[in-house]
């Protein structure tokens, strides 16, 4: 339960949120006296919004924390990251789309190389290109043993997921990486005596995999890692009362979604257009609406300031469609800030800006940008609190207490 | 323990604090580009209290909750209310000035209609004025059972407070009310066997108070909600060091200030001027004096904004009162927002003014009012650090470790 105290305040108004994410959304000015990415972008519908609502910004997990895109979202949808922790199995599985349902286990997996006497020779396989594991993944597919189903996709080169499903299993159980070369891979072994038939059936399946394996020359072995299950939370119609849409384009993104039961929503296309004109399409059937723009983030990995900037803008431009659809709410902030300069995810805290026509005070501010957002009058808080802000300016939220 | 790190740290300083609290205080602008209420409202008295003291904005509850004004006050005084909950019985005799000592319980109650059989036909009873229900409950206040003590008041119309005093008595009691007509109400039944006694003598007064009811043609039966006791909140003294008194003409908020051990005042009036006066006249007996405006909450419930603008402008006039007392710390704020575009309570933050002479950094901001508080040197922050920032500013704590 992300907030014991919403769920009783929860009313039957009808009005509609919208959470626009620009992944990464947070910069650095690259030289002393320049401006960040956002601020550089020319973004007059943002600055409209800006002028009209209300902006501050927020500490993504926790000050000087740089957050991972998982707890990064988690927190942005109000489930405190640092209580619900989604297993890395269960990410890695989200991340390539991959459901792990409640009472699944799930687990990374990693190629490596074994010699004759099965004692690990490269522990990544030597990182094989994604044309080399991909039909060596086709293969695993075909391996299957009684009473459980287990499925594996391929995350990137020598990595790949497993998500076994079945009766009765249980997540317990330890890595079966040594961490070090020289030696063979641990046996899966329980760190609960509950989860002891979990650990004989995967111990079962690696067997029968390595034998399909014998004659690659250098993917010939495997190991398991952050086995873990479905986190069990709350749904966003239990914990809100809301009917909520994601429209993402990248797996690790709709994967978090719907562990938090949001409807995940297909679509074609990849530009921000593509993502708002199925906002558009789906708008009557829904109350909430996760839009999530990967690109700033990836544009800010690869140090291109420039093409962060540019993402920016095009996310701007086809802001109309959105506001055509006239929402009680539209937050537009980012999970975390990824500075071009840095060439990585940062601690900063993210600009944020709430717009809901008649429900705030307008704070003076009148551009979207890091020091405007850092004057706002929504001040400085916590990512975790954007929902109960969401709700409550979409009139959705009774009184607490008399 | 409000917080428990406080009282060692109590030093002996005898320095004044008052916390002035306009109920409501905090507004919206009727029109986009318009002023709140607390903008509109010629203030030079707080304006000037703002240029040499610091502003900030509290969070009354958690973002983007709605509080009521039990819980508000709570927070105000430095007792989380989302721990520290006030059950609704208590609050109801709060509401009409009955204390509910350790030990009592009190319930809500309204008087229903029922038919020949015993069965609901109107669970308000018509919704009966004053004038029918003070005569009615004046007959009810006659009703006693062996044991313990029943005391009766008048809420509102068909609302009246009930409180059991006596001996061994626990408020782990069902509501009776059955929430639909044409079914008796509930026998009063205990959630936990030691409450059973309890359930016993409240059924056995329901019992008699029913017999001198029977002839009343539409409120001839009741129904009891919210039973509760004392909620045991640590006194003032004993949390803050500090003799506290209130100053307010609404029972609700006597009420809350008894249940945190203030002194409760007596006096003549309903104007800041009879209230500030009250100050003056008791100054030498207390050390901290929490004075309660009502009217900016009224006229913001009633949507009547040049109402709400007037209430403060009032108060800004007579303020030179309290000023000539030479507190060593003013605070002036409210317990929540009532935007008079709302009609009703809201979450937005409250503007928060803390005047102390030599102790404040002033924050360059001139003019009381939400968007100066914003801005304001104190940042957003929790309405539960009032207390602690009053005592730090009036030399009251020792500091905390070596």
């Amino acid at each position: 339960m992300p907030f014991e105290y919403l769920p009783p305040l929860l009313n039957s108004e009808k009005s509609k949120i919208v959470l626009l994410v620009m992944d990464g959304l947070g910069g650095l000015p690259l030289d002393p006296g320049g401006l960040t990415e956002l601020e550089t972008a020319q973004t007059p519908n943002m600055d409209n919004l800006a002028k009209d609502g209300i902006l501050g910004q927020t500490i993504p997990i926790a000050p000087g924390i740089t957050p991972g895109s998982g707890p990064a979202h988690l927190a942005l949808f109000g489930y405190d990251p640092l209580v619900h922790a989604i297993g890395r199995g269960v990410l890695s599985a989200a991340g390539v789309g991959v459901h792990v349902g409640s009472g699944d286990v799930a687990a990374r997996a990693n190629f490596c190389t074994l010699d004759k006497e099965g004692n690990i020779t490269d522990r990544r396989a030597g990182r094989i290109p994604n044309e080399l594991s991909i039909p060596i993944l086709e293969k695993l597919k075909s391996v299957q043993i009684p009473d459980v189903n287990v499925e594996v996709n391929l995350v990137k080169e020598y990595r790949f997921s497993v998500v076994m499903r079945g009766e009765g299993l249980n997540a317990a159980l330890k890595d079966t990486d040594p961490q070090v070369t020289g030696v063979p891979p641990y046996k899966v072994e329980p760190t609960d005596p509950v989860a002891k038939r979990t650990a004989d059936l995967f111990n079962k399946w690696v067997e029968e995999a390595r034998k399909v394996l014998i004659n690659e020359p250098t993917a010939n072995g495997f190991t398991l890692r952050g086995f873990a299950t479905d986190p069990g939370l709350q749904s966003y119609k239990e914990s809100y009362g809301l009917n909520a849409a994601c429209i993402a384009v990248y797996p690790m993104y709709r994967g978090v979604s719907r562990l938090v039961g949001m409807d995940v929503i297909e679509f074609d296309g990849e530009y921000p257009e593509d993502e708002f004109s199925t906002v558009k399409r789906i708008w009557n059937d829904y109350d909430f609406f996760f839009v999530h723009i990967k690109k700033t983030d990836s544009t800010g990995e690869d140090g291109n300031f420039d093409g962060k900037v540019h993402v920016i803008e095009s996310v701007d431009k086809a802001l109309p469609m959105l506001l055509e659809l006239a929402p009680d709410v539209l937050i537009i902030t980012g999970d975390h800030s990824t500075p071009a300069k840095m060439k990585s995810h940062s601690w900063h805290p993210v600009p944020f800006l709430l717009w809901a026509p008649n429900t705030v005070i307008p704070d003076h501010q009148n551009k979207f940008g890091e020091r405007f957002c850092q004057r706002g009058g929504l001040g400085t808080f916590a990512a975790l609190n954007t929902m109960p802000l969401a709700l409550s300016h979409a009139n959705r939220l009774n009184k607490y207490g008399a």
